[in-house]
């Protein structure tokens, strides 16, 4: 098993980073406090920096402390330490429908940082009211990258995706209600989008939509 | 059973002119021609017009014969004779996101003309080319109801809803695949729409959403 | 991205009383009272009047003091302030199948009032006592319009919508249990229901119904 | 085993008569018009009578010409021989909401004639035209037991629950489309009626309902 | 609307038991404590007995004092008081699938007793172990009809109809967990039973049954 | 690639028989008639012994010639040639619930007997008729592994799970209608079944079952 | 009812372990502590040994001091009494995909264990970094049964099942979001598992895998 | 409308190569051979080339006579004509699971090399012998882009996104049964899929994935 490391509960890939150009990053969701701690410290000493997403207040508590620097972000519950010595080309724009989108657009905005990448933020540009996307038409072009995050029916992404040249990539949120099946009519429909060039993510899989772009920006970063 | 007439294999709704301020509409779809020849000349007696939406080709060579003047439309797949004696006030714009849309389109469009409103065509305008659709907002807006027949994930109608100071009634289409669910995600989609003031039929029924817009500019036409 | 105003977490509508003849309305779900607290308060400054759709008492007792005269109604969720200078032809007949439905009933004939309609309140007709609804039977055919909320089946918007000859507009409920699936099967079943003339909202959206009839009574009110 | 009787590729239930009050009756969808035939045999060799349900043309053409007297129905497809040397007493009243339910009924219809019931059949009496309904009030409640097949949202059942004082035997039917979800939405919405003392059966089972009318019967002739 | 009294909030069905031979049965849930004490106090004003299902221990504060021997039964969730002048001939038999399934089956058990049945309580008879179902075919062929409640699979319905020549009503329900999905897997499961003469009830839905029941061996006592 | 052999379309697993005890078993569904006879043409060569599933008239037209001894089974749609040189001890018990059931149960027996398995038939037991089943019980109590084969709610085998102390495999078969959902709601079922030791295997999958079923007894002759 | 002894609120199987080898599990979920503590003493009676799954910490509370020597496993949720007093031959590898799929993992060798057999715990092996699986690959090889244990798409088990010679058991888990469905698209996602070999059981159901896993290991012990 | 041209039926996007690289795309699904030779027609001779995917065999009899040079090719439905002038850096790898999802992973090739890429096809190394895939890591890891096609569970992307440092872009495929629900499976298996830096595309939708490749590619041509 030469690459991982076998810390009992869990068996860590410290070869990710020579394998995909990044170090493991947490994901926090059902893990504990304790495990997220030495998981965290772990991947610290090898790497020199560490990434927790879907993070609590008590994995904060228990990081922290431990590693002045550190920060844990409440919107987009990430805990980050240490930054990419490489800095990515090219910019990432992060785009929102409502306000409710933020922190799952926080999520991904915040992962491609860690990874080294420019973001741009352009929120609440939802398409009942089409001029506000409009107006940033030419923001969003020069963007290498177009990370769109949305609920409901999440046509945000097709608008955009015949609008740019560049890779754009959907994040469906569980924004909304009824029909709305806690996301799922978003996903299916962002899947059916009339746009093409748009690929789709998790239900608020922000972190997914952020490390795509990374891979992206570092394929232009390493050539072909 | 007053208003109620038996026919032996269904009991024809002779009252709804008086009810509704139209006859009864016939629903082809599971009718044998038989039944659909009998409804129809009935209805034809008692009203000097009628209408039958899913009709198939079996059925226009029944009843076209005998009643010259009908005519089968193969695209919206109605058969109508005789028209409304009123014309009603304002204009209904039937707008389709693609080509595909189009028969359904036409069945909302030839039921509002039979129930006496003019119509605006609006076809293949949707939102992954937004400039399409923009450049026909002042005829959009110019419309009283406006009719959004759209499949895949149905952004059309989120977009008008937004642009708009009039009812905007929208149409799934069950036009897409794999994720499309046969229109079912489109229909929940545009039930999730981030727009106000649009309402939804069942997926392809483009009559109904012709028959509410009639209704619509049949209580302008009476006053409230 | 003119007639938008840039209140940094969100970009403000304040175009849309031009485009569509009513405020931009806040939809508190998802919310944090901060963000209603700062969107309501330019709302009031821009419009002199502002409504707030599923507010909490926690944002009710954010805005009420700020705002004397503005209103919280626990029932429906609505916080409103002022009211609209146009009062709107006509009546819009608000029906529930049973007394679990009220408040999404509420919602909607809130909305409508706050945007100048005038409403007639018909509770408790559920079709399993049929002679309560053909009681009333006369009072809903005068009203211009027909809001029916219903959970379960959602019988009774097929029933009225063979009763009367204006537009019907369903609002299914998520009352009921197993079978019902949160609403679903109503939204389902008023979809397939076999009335014409009858379309549907989200499941609870009386909001959505509310602002539909008053776009409908709008366009009365100015002509085609 | 006792009370079965080992056709090779097939257990007879020959004892059913004994147990249930009826002998097994065949269901025909997915078997071989041999297996028919020779169950069908061994059947009208046991007990004098058979029936067949879901029964094809193909069935019908083996079966007919070997017992003089058997009928093939092509609107319920219902092959039976025999009847119930029985005749058990009051009526069971069958309704339709639409012509196209009628095929379902009749098997509910036939199913239930040759287990011994006499029935009266109520077709096309849907609610979107509730006063069909209404105006066969009486005689619906002179029925011991009702039975209400419809399609879409099945309202009918709502309704007619509310104005009995008798068992009422619910069949969903596959008719409708988009929504209607091969006649699911109907299912799940007849579940969750606001009727009380209605009960369902599968989609289109009108044999299952027919069978349970008689069942019902059966325990009246029988005495508790 | 005559047979129908205003509460305000509501409209009392005071004529539900001259049309079906039982006053109106409170449905508890999502009634505030209020609504359900002044329904219940006029119900009782008017029938002398009173029976509300899927109550709350609130709603038994409320009520209990103000009515002398009216009962709030814990598992069932049953408030009753009063009873049936008349007794129904012959007997209801319970049976549960297991021990979790008790509340479901004694909601069922408690509503038709009140209506005047005697019931047969047969728990935890599941087909695991069939021989404990098998030793009690014969208390089970006594009964008039059977109410068969069960989660998971449903399988003790398939089984039971086969054993019985009564009508058998199936009530799914929600125990279970992962492809149980809450229950609608057993109603599905239950609505495609290889057996004949079985027809369900919604998820839960005790009181259905008991009513189904009650109606049934009305329908005995009254003949037809 | 080690242990594969690239036939240009395809990468065949020769080493299959190395690592599993058996020779890569052919799918035949949506692969070409050319590519099942020249996947087949290699097996033989390498392994004296090959099995096709989900075989058509075509395929077997192709490859029966040119193998002679090979043999296609209409019923199980298996293709097969040469057989086990190992007898598998013990004895599999493949049960249906009814006689549609029965292409499937042949899969599952033809697959096992091509692997070495001895197959015990026990068709038609389906829990309706209990008696049918419990009159094989020690038959079936005598088998090593038990097959069972069901649609509808696929009670067979929660009660054959509560029988044997040997472990059940669980086919759900996509017979039924309605409700049944094309076997899903029969694989559901299974899978909430209310018997321990059961496990299951996809819909009609009964290559799956009968493979797990000789896997199981190869463990037994090759001893822990 | 011989073998089932009536506690009043449940039929004991005490015959279980004579028709299956071991003695009745409980299943804790949904039921009272009273009647976990009244089942547990019954069963210690009769068999000397005992086992919950699904038990709470309340459970546990009544259970173990009256059971010295009873352990309560706050990981696998398992209340655990005595021991069987036949060791299995052979070993049960338990593989997880994640850290978070462990608690289930437990269940599985915990029920196991009690059953006699060995266990081989192998954790957090999932296919994003298929090194950690594939080094782990003899020791695999080496178990008589697999049970793979895997949130999300479940592919653990597909690389799994092409791996051994061993029959492979599939425990989907709840872990993960969005479109996981709570477990329900990884119980599909094994279910239509490209490998051969792979049965599943219910989502979470450690218990049910490692029930069926010790059912192989006691056949390999009795022989054929 | 700058940009766009009204075909009457349609209205074709001229200006697309404008804004995003490449040529508007004809989707053949649901078009008429009539429509389809119009719009080929005006593609050509606006930009030179064209690209019609989901194409029948109708079409192909239209257009290719039409345009000497233009090509269809059968197993992934695309009629192409003229080829990208620029040749996009690096490489796609394009892998399937199986030969069943040659087609869809063909479509994702020919669109991905008429927009200017080279591609890298590595087909049938799905994860049920899981050395074929591993034995082409090197290959994998080469290609600057890595398109997975697979049916069933899907794995084969999780396998291989933990494998690269490149972005994976996942393309479910309809092959499957039963449980595989035409896809919609392996769908949501991919989308909630371990591994990072995989994005998912609409079931059978190699059109998609292809596309977004080259839209990476050119972002590396053109720079950021």
């Amino acid at each position: 098993m030469s690459g991982f490391e076998d810390l009992g509960f869990c068996k860590l890939d410290v070869d990710r980073y020579e394998r995909t150009g990044h170090p493991e990053i947490v994901f926090g969701l059902g893990k504990t406090a304790d495990h997220v701690e030495a998981i965290f410290s772990r991947l610290v000493e090898v790497h020199g920096r560490a990434l927790v997403t879907r993070a609590t207040a008590e994995m904060a508590e228990r990081v922290l402390p431990k590693f002045p620097g550190a920060k844990f972000d409440e919107v987009s519950r990430l805990i980050s330490f240490g930054e990419s010595a490489r800095r990515l080309p090219g910019k990432v724009a992060v785009l929102t429908g409502g306000t409710s989108d933020i922190p799952v657009a926080e999520e991904a905005a915040g992962t491609a940082e860690w990874m080294g990448c420019e973001v741009d933020r352009i929120y609440d540009v939802g398409v009942a009211g089409i001029d506000r996307l409009l107006s940033h038409k030419d923001r969003i072009r020069e963007a290498s990258v177009v990370i769109g995050v949305a609920g409901m029916e999440g046509a945000l992404v097709s608008v955009v995706g015949g609008l740019v040249r560049r890779p754009v990539i959907a994040v469906p949120t569980s924004i909304g209600y009824g029909a709305n099946l806690q996301g799922l009519t978003t996903l299916l429909a962002m899947m059916t989008s009339c746009a093409s060039g748009v690929t789709v993510v998790n239900i608020d899989n922000g972190f997914g939509a952020g490390f795509q772009a990374a891979m992206i920006l570092q394929l232009v970063a390493e050539g072909v």
